[in-house]
């Protein structure tokens, strides 16, 4: 019996076992698209519209907080590839990527559903944090750091103020501005006046 | 007996009336404070720990938002007086004040719970939007532009890029960043980098 199953599994392999996690993701999707709140979601239910059963799902993910990040990941845009030509240049894309990520949450009625519906459960919204905002806010004060030692950026100011700074302004025109537009030349339009500043020439 | 009832309102007066108004007030904040989550704060039962009757709510609000709104106001910090000496003293007195209810919302779970709260339910946040976030936004827009008229501001960037650069850092440091230090000198050195700029100086 047990060589059996040992076999059937290996049988399966990797395709079979990708297809499963597509129809558990799917499944999930489905449902949010149904309108179908995120804090309602139970696994049961999931596993039900996906065809397999409650075990099957427990295997792959530890709860619904790690099920429900990986949808948000299947349908947010991805995480950018950052050029390296210059830190100025990778920040430049850091923001482009903020700006595609606004324009997706704005017109995906289901991406702003499930960002809305993390918010509401603490320990989604934590694990979200963890997992996807505290990496790429590392990321991001990195590049500051390489900004600073290569001369693009001054070497007299901490780098989290000039964090917020480069950061802050396209955050509040994605976040809490939801009608402002998002134009293409928006990222290279802050750069430019941050780095330059308010005050009048002289 | 019409006479008579306006005899009777008469003799209540102002000071009866504002007692009735803060009594209800009051026990909104009571109930919060036992830990009643806002969504499920009922009329009724704010009229029942206040002591009065739902009508005598609804003579002085027309609904729930109206009343928690003005619960908010009561337990936020209060609008800030502006100097008025100079535009860039107006902006850092906003600052000062965006600072402040950043602490008070860290210090106090009960400001924090009613912002988040409010967050969950759409109808109250869109009034919140309207009646405070899009007054003060409108406020600061027109110190942006006396700022500009006066020559302390640069004349060829737009009025709304500019508020994202003074506000946006703030913003992402009170709301985004909750661990994070809001140290006094946070509005100078604000504005101070935004003015000159990150660009290294010659």
């Amino acid at each position: 019996m047990r060589e059996q199953g040992h076999e059937k599994e290996h049988r399966r392999g990797r395709p079979r076992s990708e297809a499963v996690e597509r129809a558990i993701l799917e499944a999930v999707v489905t449902l949010l698209e149904d309108g179908v709140p995120l804090g309602e979601l139970s696994v049961e239910r999931i596993a039900r519209t996906a065809g397999v059963g409650k075990a099957t799902i427990y295997r792959r993910w530890q709860g619904k907080e790690e099920l429900f990040l990986d949808v948000l990941r299947e349908i947010e845009p991805p995480e950018p590839e950052l050029p390296g030509t210059s830190a100025l240049d990778d920040l430049r894309v850091v923001l482009e990527s903020m700006r595609r990520r606004g324009l997706a949450q704005r017109s995906s009625v289901l991406l702003h559903n499930v960002v809305v519906g993390m918010k509401s459960q603490p320990k989604l919204w934590a694990e979200y944090h963890r997992t996807v905002i505290d990496p790429r806010r590392a990321m991001t004060t990195d590049l500051i750091r390489r900004g600073v030692a290569s001369g693009e950026l001054r070497d007299d100011l901490s780098v989290e103020l000039m964090h917020e700074l480069l950061v802050g302004p396209m955050l509040m025109r994605t976040l809490h501005r939801p009608g402002a537009p998002l134009d293409e030349d928006l990222p290279d339009r802050i750069i430019s006046a941050v780095l330059q500043g308010l005050r009048p020439r002289e």
